[in-house]
């Protein structure tokens, strides 16, 4: 075989793998969509085969010996070239996905399906021992998995590697320490004016239906395709995406409070924007979507936070909303409603927290998560950590563990080393947004004209069409010069918060 | 290994196997009810990944001597034990996948991949010289197929035994002999008497919610639950299913025409039943879901035609019909639309034929196809034929190819073989549901309480339980007594149309 064979043998193994994770994706949003009840069990089984055979097929020796062989080749090419980036990513994915032994795979898939289930009750009942052991047995897991991928520094490398490739833990840690110096104090600050903000208007009467037509009409003008798409209800809202023609998003209305849905559906449409966005070469290539996580979240939050509770977006879109809600909102105008949205409460619900808190919590979890896997921390002694720092960080104590540590899924499905990248993802939607505003000054004007064309091109140019060509430091570097830096942010933050405030 | 070993890795390769084809059912109904337009090209590709791993996963070596060990094994046990039917149904399906070299089956994918195309173009045009070098060389694939899967007397005998297991065409074309016979003469008498019946009310406007909620009502009452399945919306209406837990129907409403989306939930629904039915122990392997395509039908065909459109069925329901659509029915009673709902009339649309004339249509494929694979009859002149058959059978000629041989997408995607299926079906469905009345003979007047209990409990007792362990005219026998015959069902059409047509 030559080159151009091997290159063709290649990205036909690939494409058959990601056919199946495809596959699995389209399972996953079944199930959490329009599956009966009775059709749990079964789903579980098909999920379970297609990965396993997902997993054999990428781990196959062929595809290790023509990685092997192309890397000598794509060595010589451009570092952005597809067919370099395609051999180093998938070998990075090759490398990892090797070094882990199908048994240990498969007990944590089977630890984390039992965990699940006890977690679910232990945060009904609010009663943590119902967890512990399987949270026990998952952080061990957790443990021998991190030490067969392999790390250079501390355990939690390999972990975190998983969601944000190539980010270490220091890097992370430093990022985290530099905001809380900053963000402590300033929560206190605004906690001390709790009053200054009401945002009673968004807990009245929004008929359904019509919340529903009205954020589709928002991501539709935000550039949603929906012959490319579509949105379905779901308990949990979510974007997946099985190819270039097909992403979804989920979204949940609550009639009692407005922004469960509006901003939820924007949010989704920011995760969404993106998968859509990457050249279409890389299409059914393990380059296809997006870069890491972190990158991922910082496109839900830009769309979310930096334009959707802006006050350029509302000086377009309230006269709208209030004329589609004009009961609830008749005593409300775009300052009014600028400044509900954008209240800050310390509160003890990591999803349901405001801008300025929400990294509090992610750096809570962060801490705790290396705590556990250095075994500084006792699963046991969880709950009391938990609380001492929601104390330590937010001022509140959580009233039973249901509100405190047993409030997220993500520990019961083996994602430990995830969170941080909720938080990097919020730094990072500002740093990206003030170069777009550099590069195109315009772009707040057109913000509040409704038009976002402008701001997702920029997004396509720079960012979206690159797929997981590189990692979030080599995307910083490339679009703003620098790497990741979390002064943007707390810019932002400080701004706009401290005006609200009177700060 | 011993045998209770060799067993459980049996089941445990086949149940992955089961588990691709129910992912490729969950993509096939996610194609037809939701996906967005571009998902199309993505999703072809996602199948063919599956399929291709299914069919490599099944003929898997490995698999062929676990059953040929197994063999002698299973000759000892009872011929119906779930054992012995595993090893004897499966060994079937793997003997004949052996027999089929992959590269044949890729290119007749390739080959109808193109063709569907070619006949949507061809069927919207009326152009059959469109579809016809298409056609070509599906007939002479389907015939290179036939003769690596192998037949005893006829070529077709081997494409007929894909949809109907151990059918012969010798079988069929006695029985439709048979029929054509009896029929021919029945349908002239009643086209005599064409004005007897008027149909007209069916065609007023009937609100399309209301529609959709009368048809979930009807089938759950006939025992369609909707914890184990659901209802939703598409161009063709179909039934799937992914396991116990998990079957799914779907149906299509039109305003302007009642029977379209009420029979066609019902039929579907005949269909799901019997996929609700089998029993546990046979989940997730080769022998669950429905014995054959005939046998699938005879359930959708008793549930629509035989309950559906009897005179009974409508006693009970016609009250709330009218209670629902008081404006369409206003004119109405039970008696006038039960003839307006079995008016029979010679059409040149199969799926929209009446029962009495509706065999006529499978009849004239029936001969068709087998010419075509006998090579008796050229494509190029299938229209020609086509419409020769339909003069002799059904007295009227078509005005267009569209409305004559490219009304059915069947040979577009290479399924030569399958039509005769549902006359089988229909004939099945008469002389089971005899055996029914004379096992309970309280049967009919339960229906007419909406009572459909006892019925569904007698087909799962007699039929579903079994899945796909026995063939027709194994279950014919079994549950009646006798092999298939066409002597019920000719006197069940004679009785009920010829009271109808007063002949």
């Amino acid at each position: 075989m030559n080159l151009n064979d091997k290159l063709h043998e290649l990205k036909k193994r690939l494409g058959e793998v990601e056919d199946l994770h495809r596959a699995s994706a389209v399972l996953g949003w079944d199930q959490q969509t329009y599956m009966p009840l009775r059709g749990t069990a079964a789903r579980a089984e098909q999920l379970a085969t297609l990965d396993k055979l997902a997993h054999e097929l990428f781990t196959a020796d062929a595809i290790g010996d023509l990685l092997y062989k192309f890397e000598e080749h794509a060595a010589k090419l451009d570092y952005e070239s597809d067919e370099a980036s395609l051999i180093r990513v998938t070998k990075r994915d090759y490398d990892k996905a090797k070094r882990v032994p199908p048994a240990l795979i498969e007990e944590i898939s089977r630890t984390t399906a039992l965990a699940l289930e006890s977690w679910t009750q232990a945060r009904a009942e609010s009663n943590f021992k119902l967890f512990q052991p399987d949270l026990e047995k998952i952080v061990e897991l957790e443990i021998q998995l991190a030490n067969y991928m392999g790390y250079a520094e501390r355990i939690y490398d390999a972990l975190l590697d998983e969601y944000e490739p190539a980010m270490t833990t220091a890097q992370v840690a430093a990022i985290f320490d530099g905001l809380k110096a900053e963000l402590l104090p300033f929560v206190r600050a605004i906690a001390q004016k709790a009053d200054a903000v009401d945002d009673a208007c968004l807990h009245r009467e929004y008929d359904e239906q019509k919340q529903w037509n009205f954020g589709i009409d928002v991501i539709k003008r935000m550039g949603f395709d929906f012959e490319h798409g579509r949105q379905d209800k779901s308990v949990h809202p979510f974007t997946t995406h099985f190819g270039l023609g097909d992403t979804r998003i989920t979204t949940r209305v609550d009639k009692q409070f407005l922004p469960m849905a509006l901003f939820g559906t924007i949010h989704e449409t920011g995760h969404a924007l993106y998968d859509m966005g990457y050249r279409v070469e890389l299409d059914r290539t393990p380059l296809e979507g997006g870069a890491s996580l972190g990158v991922h979240e910082s496109q839900s939050r830009l769309w979310e936070n930096v334009v959707g509770r802006s006050r350029g977006f509302w000086k377009f879109y309230f006269p709208r909303l209030r004329a589609e809600f004009p009961q609830a909102l008749h005593d409300q105008d775009v300052e009014s409603f600028y400044r509900a949205i954008n209240k800050v409460q310390p509160s003890f619900i990591r999803v349901e927290a405001d801008e300025v808190t929400y990294s509090l919590h992610i750096l809570l979890r962060f801490e705790l998560e290396n705590d556990l896997v250095e075994r500084k921390l006792k699963v046991a002694d969880l709950p009391e950590a938990w609380n001492a720092k929601m104390r330590e960080y937010l001022g509140i104590t959580p009233p039973d563990d249901a509100q405190g540590c047993l409030q997220d899924i993500h520990w019961s499905i083996g994602s430990i080393g995830y969170f941080a990248t909720y938080s990097l993802g919020s730094i990072f939607s500002v740093q990206l947004f003030d170069q777009a505003v550099r590069d195109i000054p315009s772009l707040p004007a057109q913000i509040e004209q409704g038009e976002f064309g402008g701001l997702l091109a920029w997004l396509r140019t720079n960012l979206h069409q690159h797929g997981r060509k590189f990692t979030l430091d080599e995307l910083a570097k490339r679009i703003t010069g620098e790497p990741l830096q979390t002064k943007s942010y707390m810019r932002y933050l400080k701004r706009k918060f401290g005006e609200i405030y009177g700060l």
